[in-house]
């Protein structure tokens, strides 16, 4: 079956979202990389748990709220103008070194690729033209329906708007409970294991696991 | 506004999930605690995934598989009978020690008294007889319905079988993922702060916040 579309998860996945632990530092000396681990692990637990207590709120709020939660549980005081700088950090991710190769290779064969993410456009555009990728593929926000992966409805909302049949989908994800969803729904899925973890036992197994992002193009 | 019902969570609230540490010491030497620590880590994030993603397996298989996984991640072997023994821990966790002395009190007091759990009834019935509550409260468990605190629809079925009005319940839980959906559906919420954690930012403030369960007899 031809793959008709590429579809990316951002955070994690083409995007290193420790690279905030560096802000982290230059502010709470000694503490960049806690504060980066505790952020992330309550940005995913919040935006979780308004998709499973039905009380939607946009990723950049989510993404606020787990670092303020951060801070207080760490006992750093924070005023606005740190906040402001480490929420900015999240405009300028590192993007992970082989990812722009595999686009263009990609793209080179004229393949449709999107980016489909959590966030908000006001944070992935910024951030996609940061990193010098906007011309390599379009981006799609789960925000339009409000609606978090990895619930089905989110990735309907996809597909929907990528025009082609769910299995013609191959969509990758470092985080193996978007894999869970993503694969749950019908897409085919390219598990980037990127921290070389076990494969969870949640009755999925992905199509495909790859070190990095750069093994896609022999699929 | 009287309460009418009592409803209280299990895992972490009334019996503490942390007991298996001695069993899994027992097997594995020096990694009690991660091994505890881990699964229980694993059981939150797979019941949590299979409700997000629509595919509802009993806690009893979520159980088992966190624990699969568990050992798998620290590259421990385990055989049938060490898997029947750690499985069956979970049927003899220690309640807390104030517990049988509150619940007491409120029944003396003729309280209605619950537990609504996301554990299947193979799993609280015999915890609850072992441990000597069953003349103390009734059980509950989501698997009537197959759909998994903290989703509206999980409180929704509790309200219903209860047959009282929702802010007639007060509803407890040491997890603050539960005290969110309690709360966000309508429940009176004590949240039992066992671990003294900060509260998240999830936009939801219980009513009540306890170190241990003795002081709701206060409420």
């Amino acid at each position: 079956m031809t793959i008709k579309a590429y579809v990316y998860d951002a955070y994690g996945t083409l995007f290193d979202v420790h690279s905030v632990a560096e802000k982290a530092e230059s502010l709470y000396k000694g503490k960049g990389k806690e504060i980066s681990e505790q952020w992330r692990k309550k940005q995913l637990e919040y935006f979780m748990l308004h998709q499973l207590t039905g009380n939607y709120k946009p990723f950049s709020e989510v993404t606020k709220n787990a670092l303020l939660y951060t801070l207080k549980n760490l006992s750093l005081s924070c005023n606005e103008d740190d906040l402001h700088d480490l929420m900015n950090a999240y405009l300028e991710l590192n993007v992970y070194e082989e990812v722009r190769e595999t686009l263009q290779t990609l793209k080179n064969k004229s393949k449709k690729q999107t980016i489909y993410s959590n966030g908000t456009y006001e944070m992935l555009k910024p951030l996609v033209e940061k990193r010098e990728l906007d011309h390599l593929l379009d981006v799609l926000s789960v925000d339009d329906v409000k609606q978090y992966k990895p619930s089905p409805i989110a990735y309907k909302y996809a597909l929907e708007t990528l025009g082609v049949d769910r299995n013609e989908v191959l969509f990758m994800s470092s985080n193996f409970w978007d894999i869970t969803g993503a694969a749950s729904f019908g897409f085919r899925t390219a598990w980037i294991n990127r921290a070389g973890l076990e494969v969870d036992e949640l009755g999925i197994k992905p199509d495909y696991i790859f070190h990095d992002l750069s093994e896609i193009v022999t699929v």
